[in-house]
């Protein structure tokens, strides 16, 4: 008996083999390979069939990069040309046999997998902030992930941190230029600009950005202060507005960001409605890059337990 | 058949019987006169006995301003001396004659209200943004309330809006020392310290700041402008956040700034989450003081509902 659990990104498929209780069993990483529209769905489906066959799925669980629409079973995936309303439930049904399968959001399956098996375990109030080249949360507000209208809440890089309104906030939002991995690749060229070559800009990464604050570049030093204010500042009104016990930090930049949590709580202590602060935790994500697969296979879990109680009745 | 509201605020207790649809039949309000501790707890069941001797009270919902702790019935009220973890619940069941009793905070009946008989009715995911004295919100997120882990969510005044922190935020937050009533009239004062005397400081009230903006007083002028997208910046962050319907403005300052609310809509979308801000609208309260009261009502209203369903098991 298995959970079959996948977690598509903008540039790979990853697909694991879990045991109800968690364990991974299996776990491959497919590269995209430049596939768009169809071509992923059929990719999805050619590797579901193959582990349909060797093993007794109970159910299949999908993360998904992008918005989901339950409603409907569809998908939108801002990186995958082609998934604009893109049918995956009914694509990936058709070939299941029978075999449920649940769809989400890859910020919903982060937090629901930190839930289940990760640094949130057993929470019912618990957020995931998602730092990588943009920011985004997951949140998980008395046991129910939080969705909204258009199913698109959650969009925290978005948070306005800093007035008076800047144009540079135009494209991805004020926290989200400031303070994703983009957006501290950028501040640093702008607070740098008379320092380095084009070629230099060219080449940076956010991680260099990093490497220069480690070697007590004034610049950098300066750009990871402002980023720690701001994520300091998010990280308050998130523990204001819900009262959360835990607040994990995952994405690319939580990596090298991890080791400034405590700085980041110092800040946020300054902002936050008291007892909420005194009451949460801050931590780093246990379970990395697997967050999504981890929550994908819960989302599975969750739907054999459903189908048993259905079947009760 | 009638259900029984009381909406118990920091000076006065509103009670008022609705028809089960939503109607009210009799209302009145009767000031606490100082009371405090358990003397609240008296008028309170003292006012309960002489209604459900006069109609036929099918349930009691109960308004509390402050926090309620479901787990124990308990209710902490900041500005009710005594009532601190004060057994509420149990008193009120006490006198009830089996009646089903309700209680929750005044932000979540607020919030309740509107989506039962207000401005928000039939809404899955809606805000109430209260600014009086205070600012704080009660959320509705996929029609579950946002309580948090220890029923403290919704502490918006404490949002973090205006790096770098400031002292002056100490007390209740950075939107709060801002954007409220108290914070408008104290924005006012530090404004104008050279243009007004100790006596005009002592007797200024909030709605004078907003008499003055009518008048062109450009210390006034620049308060208010300040306010707006201090309001505009908040809303962003909840649209963003929670991917609302509608954002409900109540409490004493909307009122005066009723008016304001499309400016507030025009710098709320510089900062949010472009497709949420498409799909929210932002609107007054329609129920007014009375949306505390709305709000136990439709406690009431749920806990019949709960108590056939459990009857028909």
């Amino acid at each position: 008996m298995a959970l079959l659990a996948l977690d598509l990104g903008g540039t790979k498929l990853a697909i694991a083999l879990f045991s109800p209780d968690g364990e991974v069993k299996t776990k491959l990483t497919i590269a995209l390979n430049g596939r768009t529209g169809k071509l992923v769905g059929e990719m999805i489906r050619h590797e579901i069939l193959q582990l349909l066959d060797t093993a007794f799925v109970q159910a299949i669980g999908v993360a998904v990069p992008g918005i989901y629409t339950a409603m409907n079973g569809t998908v939108w995936a801002p990186n995958i040309p082609g998934w604009d309303e893109y049918p995956l439930l009914q694509e990936v049904e058709s070939i299941s046999g029978g075999v449920p399968v649940v769809i989400d959001s890859d910020r919903a399956c982060y937090i629901s997998g930190e839930i289940w098996q990760g640094n949130a375990k057993g929470c019912s109030d618990a957020i995931f902030l998602a730092v990588g080249t943009g920011i985004g949360a997951g949140i998980v507000s008395g046991n129910a992930i939080i969705r909204g209208a258009q199913d698109i809440a959650g969009a925290v890089g978005w948070m306005a941190l800093h007035p008076p309104y800047k144009s540079k906030y135009d494209a991805c939002g004020c926290f989200e230029s400031q303070a994703s991995g983009e957006g501290i690749r950028k501040v640093f060229i702008e607070k740098s600009i008379d320092h380095i070559s084009a070629g230099q800009v060219h080449r940076l990464s956010t991680f260099d950005v990093f490497e220069k604050f480690d070697n007590n570049d004034p610049r950098a030093v300066d750009t990871i202060k402002d980023c720690i204010q701001y994520w300091g500042m998010a990280v308050a009104n998130l523990v204001s507005i819900f009262n959360p016990q835990k607040i994990i930090f995952g994405g690319g930049v939580f990596g090298p960001a991890r080791k400034f949590i405590p700085q980041i709580r110092e800040e946020a202590a300054k902002w936050a409605q008291p007892i909420s602060m005194k009451h949460v935790e801050l931590t780093e994500s246990s379970l990395g890059n697997d967050a999504g697969l981890f929550g994908a296979a819960y989302l599975a879990h969750k739907a054999i337990a459903l189908k048993k109680m259905n079947d009760a009745l």
